[in-house]
C-alpha cells in the first residue's frame, strides 16, 4: 500500500439511507465543541467542478454511462476533491469528515457493477494517494435503508437501481471492512439515530485520544 | 499492444487551428461520393454525456481541473464515445472519422502537461481498447495555427494556454507519429486548404484501396 494515511481524516460509508448524513452532523458537533476546525464534505462532489461531475453522474437526462465512464468520472471528481479541498484542510491541521470516499468506488463500481478491483486500486494509488485513519461503515439491511432514502423524493440514477445491486454494495462494503479491520469500524445502523450517533461519536473520541 | 485496430477507423490530430475540422469535411465528401456510410465525430465529445464532459473540460467558470482530473475526464468521455458511437458504427461496417482521439491525450495531457505516459497507456488499454488504422497528423507551426484558431472568437480553457504549451503539444504529436509510422501520416498543414485536403484525401484513398 502506497497510500498516505492522515490521522485527522474520517470517512463515512454505507448504502443509501444508512444514515451517513445524519451521523455527519453529530460528528461535526462533537469536534466543534472541543474547539477543533472541521471540514465536512461529500462525494462525489466537494468542489465546484466535482459537484458538476456529480451532476453528470446522478442525472438521468443523458444516456447511461458505461461502467468505465462511471468509474473514471468518480475518480476525476475524487482527484479534484483531494487536491482542492481535503489536502489543504488536512495540511493546515483541520479535521476532515467526508460523506463517502474511495471505499464507495470499491463497493459501487467494483462489487456492485463488477468493475475490476485491480484497476480501482491503480486509480486510487495514482490519483488519490491518501487514506482516512478511520472509516465508519453504517451497516443496515438493504430494505430498511431504501425505505429511509426513498422517503425523500425522486430517485437519482443510482437510487433507481434494483435491490440486488444494493445487496452487492452492502456485501462489498462488509468485505472491505473485514479486509482492513484497523481502519474500519462497522456500526449497526438499524439502531435509533441517537444510538447510531453515540456509537460513531465513541469511535471518533477514541481517534481523537490517539491523535492529539 | 493489446488494442484492436479497425481498418475503417480514421483519426485527425493536430494543434489548435491546424485545419482538422476543415479536412474532416473534405474526407466525409470523398467517402460519401463512393457510397460509403461515414460517421464523423469529435473528441472530447461524440455522445450527449461526452459532450457534457467536454463542456466541463473547456469551461472556465469553475476552478481549474488538476492534471489527473483533466486526464480522467478525457478518458471518461472517450470510453463513452467508443462504446456508444464509434464501435456501433464500425461494427455495422460504417467508416468513422474522429476529429481527435487517444493521441490527443498523449500530446496534451502527456507531453504538454507532463502526465505519465505509462498511466495514459494503461487507461488506453483498459477503457479504450481500439485504435484507428490511419491517423492524419496536420502539422503546422504553433504561431500559424494559433493565428487561425484565434480568428474565431473567445478562447476556451485550453486555447487560453501559453505558446510553450502548444510547442510541447506539437513535439508530442511529432514524437508519436515517429514512433508509429505505419499508422501515422504527417501532412504539411501550412499549405493551402485545397492542398492539405488533397494530401489527406490521397492517404484515405490508399486506405480504401487496402481495406475494401
Ligand atoms: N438510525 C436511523 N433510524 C431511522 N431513520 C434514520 C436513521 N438515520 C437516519 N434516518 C433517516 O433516514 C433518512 C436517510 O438518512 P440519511 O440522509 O442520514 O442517510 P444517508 O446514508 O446520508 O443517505 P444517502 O446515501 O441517500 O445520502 C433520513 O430521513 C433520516 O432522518
Ligand atoms: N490550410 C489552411 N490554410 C489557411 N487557413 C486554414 C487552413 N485550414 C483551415 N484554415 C482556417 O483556419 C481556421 C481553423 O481551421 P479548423 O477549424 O479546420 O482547424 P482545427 O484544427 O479544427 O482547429 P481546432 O483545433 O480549434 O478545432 C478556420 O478559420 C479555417 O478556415
Ligand atoms: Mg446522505
Ligand atoms: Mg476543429
Amino acid at each position: 500500500m502506497t497510500l498516505r494515511t492522515y490521522p485527522r481524516f474520517i470517512t463515512l460509508e454505507g448504502g443509501e439511507g444508512a444514515g451517513k448524513s445524519t451521523v455527519l452532523s453529530a460528528l461535526r458537533e462533537v469536534l466543534h465543541e472541543t474547539g477543533r476546525e472541521v471540514v465536512s464534505t461529500r462525494e462525489p462532489g466537494g468542489t465546484p467542478l466535482a459537484e458538476q461531475i456529480r451532476g453528470l453522474l446522478l442525472d438521468t437526462h443523458h444516456e447511461t454511462p458505461t461502467i468505465d465512464t462511471e468509474l473514471l468520472l468518480m475518480f476525476a471528481a475524487r482527484a479534484q476533491h483531494v487536491r482542492e479541498t481535503i489536502l489543504p484542510a488536512l495540511e493546515r491541521g483541520a479535521w476532515v469528515i467526508s460523506d463517502r470516499f474511495t471505499d464507495a468506488s470499491y463497493a459501487y463500481q467494483g462489487a456492485a457493477r463488477a468493475g475490476d478491483p485491480v484497476f480501482i486500486a491503480e486509480l486510487e494509488r495514482r490519483v488519490v494517494g491518501i487514506a482516512p485513519a478511520l472509516t465508519l461503515l453504517l451497516d443496515v439491511p438493504v430494505d430498511i435503508g431504501l425505505q429511509r432514502a426513498r422517503g425523500r423524493g425522486a430517485a437519482d440514477r443510482i437510487e433507481g437501481e434494483r435491490d440486488d445491486f444494493f445487496e452487492r454494495v452492502r456485501e462489498g462494503y462488509l468485505a472491505r471492512a473485514a479486509s482492513e479491520p484497523a481502519r474500519f469500524r462497522v456500526v449497526d445502523a438499524t439502531q435509533s439515530p441517537q444510538s447510531v450517533a453515540a456509537d460513531a461519536v465513541a469511535h471518533v473520541r477514541r481517534l481523537i485520544g490517539e491523535s492529539s
